[in-house]
Order: C-alpha cells, then sequence, then structure tokens
C-alpha cells in the first residue's frame, strides 16, 4: 500500500490527499507535526533527507513535492483524470495551480514566516497581513482570468469543466489559508463561488484537516 | 509563429527559451523589461492581464507560469522529450524542478525582494543575503538528494540520464542566480558539475540571457 507523509493543515498535503481520494487509492497516512518540528527529526530525516512534507512512498520509489507526487498519481491511475481533455484548456488549468503553487503557497508558508520573525522580528499580526498581502495578489490575477472569460459555477461546474481537476484541487487548501489570515474574499466572488462548489464534493470534504483525526 | 513575452535576465523565461530551442520550436521572442517596468504598461496588461513572464501566445491560446508553458510544448511537440522515460524516474524529475520552481525561486525574485526593501528597509546587501540563504537551503535538499543516490555526471550524463530534462532545464537558470547572489557554490560539487554539462549543451547556450541581444 502508498504511505504518505502528511501534515494535517499543510496546505500542500492536503492537495496529495484530495487526488488520492478522488481517485479512490488506498493510502496508509503518517502524521508529521511541523508545528512539532516532527519532520527535523533524526527518524524523517533518515525517511526524507529533504525534511519536508508532503512525501509519499510507493515500494521502492519515493517522491517529494505536492505536484510531483499529483502528476505521477494522474500517470499511475489516470481515471478519473485531474487535467481537462484539451490540450489548451489543460495547460491554462496548469497555469491556474502554479500561480497558487508557486506565486502564493512559497510566499506564506511556514519556514518563511519563521525567517520573516527571526530577520525582522515580524509579529504574528505582522505575519497575517505579510500573508494576505501575497494570497491577495495571486487572487486577483486568478480572479481576473476567471473574469476574463467569463467564467463561473453555473457555466462550468468546476473551474475547467464537469469534474475536479488540478486547479480546484491547488484552489480548495489555498482558500482556507485565506480565510485564515484575514483576506477580503468579497474582492473575489468566482473565486469564492469555485471553492465552495469543489469544497462540497466528497473527495475534498473527507481530505479536510477536520477529517484527519489527528495533529 | 508561436510568441514568448520574456525577460532576458528572468529565469523563468529563461527555462522556456531552453525548451524552445531544445525542441527547435520557431518563436518570436518580445522582450519585457521588468526592470523597466513594461509588465506594468497598460499595454502589455491588454495582452497578458496577470503583468508577468513569460507568456506564451500560440494563435488564440495563451499561457501564463513557465512550468505550465513547458508542459504545453512537452505535448505540442514531444520530439526530444524533456521527461525520463521510466515513470519513477520521472516523478523524481519533476521534484527536483518543483524545489527549484517553488521552494527556492519564489523566494528571491523581484516581487518579493522589492516588498522586502519597501516593509523591512531591507539594502541590496540584505537582499543578496536573503536570496542567498534560501537558494543554499533548496539546494542542499538536492546536493543531498544526488548524494544519496550517487550521482554524478560521469555515471549519467545529464541529471536525469544522457539527455538534458526538467531538472537540468531549472538547474542552469537558478545556477546563475546563485552565482549573482554569492552563494558558497563550493557546498554543492554535484550540482556545479550537472550546471557546467547542460550550460555547454547547444540549446542552454543559445538561450542564455547574453545571448538575447536586448535587455
Amino acid at each position: 500500500m502508498l504511505k504518505l507523509y502528511s501534515f494535517t493543515q499543510s496546505s500542500a498535503s492536503y492537495r496529495v490527499r484530495i487526488v488520492l481520494a478522488l481517485k479512490g487509492v488506498e493510502v496508509e497516512i503518517i502524521p508529521i507535526s511541523l508545528i512539532d518540528n516532527i519532520h527535523l527529526t533524526t527518524e524523517y530525516k533518515a525517511i526524507n533527507p529533504q525534511q519536508r512534507v508532503p512525501f509519499l512512498v510507493d515500494g521502492e520509489t519515493n517522491i517529494a513535492q505536492s505536484l510531483a507526487i499529483i502528476d505521477y498519481l494522474e500517470e499511475m491511475y489516470p481515471n478519473p483524470s485531474i487535467y481537462p481533455e484539451n490540450m489548451g484548456e489543460r495547460a491554462k488549468c496548469r497555469a491556474f495551480a502554479h500561480v497558487i503553487a508557486s506565486d502564493i503557497f512559497p510566499l506564506q508558508n511556514l519556514g518563511l514566516r519563521r525567517k520573516l520573525t527571526n530577520d525582522f522580528g515580524l509579529d504574528e499580526i505582522g505575519q497575517a497581513e505579510w500573508c494576505a498581502y501575497w494570497i491577495s495578489k495571486g487572487f486577483t490575477a486568478l480572479e481576473a482570468e476567471l473574469e476574463a472569460q467569463n467564467k463561473s459555477v453555473i457555466n462550468t461546474g468546476f473551474l475547467f469543466g464537469d469534474y475536479p481537476t488540478l486547479a480546484d484541487i491547488c484552489l480548495v487548501p489555498q482558500m482556507r489559508n485565506a480565510r485564515r489570515y484575514g483576506v477580503e474574499l468579497a474582492k473575489f466572488p468566482r473565486l469564492v463561488e469555485y471553492d465552495a462548489k469543489a469544497a462540497a464534493h466528497l473527495a475534498f470534504k473527507v481530505s479536510a484537516p477536520e477529517m484527519q483525526g489527528f495533529k
């Protein structure tokens, strides 16, 4: 059986849990609390020298990085797919996901926040403002994109059609972070609507942090 | 013909230029200088509402985000491929690339550096130290990975075999940034060796910033 080293509250881990649930893949989930610094123990370092989560172990194959894990799962278990069938749409779906995975997420994750506090004495309120700034900036780009294409849940269902794709899979965990940091979500009505649509899907529900039963 | 909006010194643009050169795809390159804030003009906003580079236009299809553009090119022009044939190796190749694209690059790019200066008064030396910190952290993980697998240019050629893959394509531009910010490269002998191997490849050479003939 696959093993996933996952931190309940990590949105990158959350993405992978959604894909496993969508594809109905059996997996043993092993909790690694970043808050308790379990990722920094020598035991975990022996498993994953990069000391990050998520981390997938499939027999002899070990894979780090949420998007690499997700593409591996897509190749191993192609049905249901998490990509649109049309090539241009597939590219746009990936671009949407990368705005979240590269332009937003890394600028608000735990390691960065700790460094800001260490280097510049940023307190908790300052951290939240910092995170909200980068989330808002990325969401503004995504909302503009949806608006330019006049996309809405009524027209398309999920972001890229009638089933969830990588775009929805990255949006839902990021939207949760947006709420946590007090981002003004009224400015992003289309993102809010697509988030609600996907979050109501069973595979997304069972993958949520509060459904994990541990930290 | 494809059009690529590209900033000479942007390492994300540089990745896309390498892929176009590797695949021998004809492209019109349109320079967008981020230093001169050309990306913030209304003219460019009309083309790309996200106001970032790289940005690819292929007839009616517009694609943002370097890794999404690269996967689109891989699907449109599959030969030569930029991925390993083996599924597990392909996943590891993608994971290597994502360490650079998600864990390193976003923490040292221009927008972030400007914000650090604005919020905390970080000067040029402080900026370079900040960038060097994140590059070293990511490179440490990658070097450990190569060491664990006992990989070297003599054994493998390029990072994932006898032709360049997404891993090499992300490494070379990032290594250039590492030099710019004074990262202590002696700590990363395997990365240095793979960088030299790929940088000597013609497709990498013609894609380098200094070969673009404009800013």
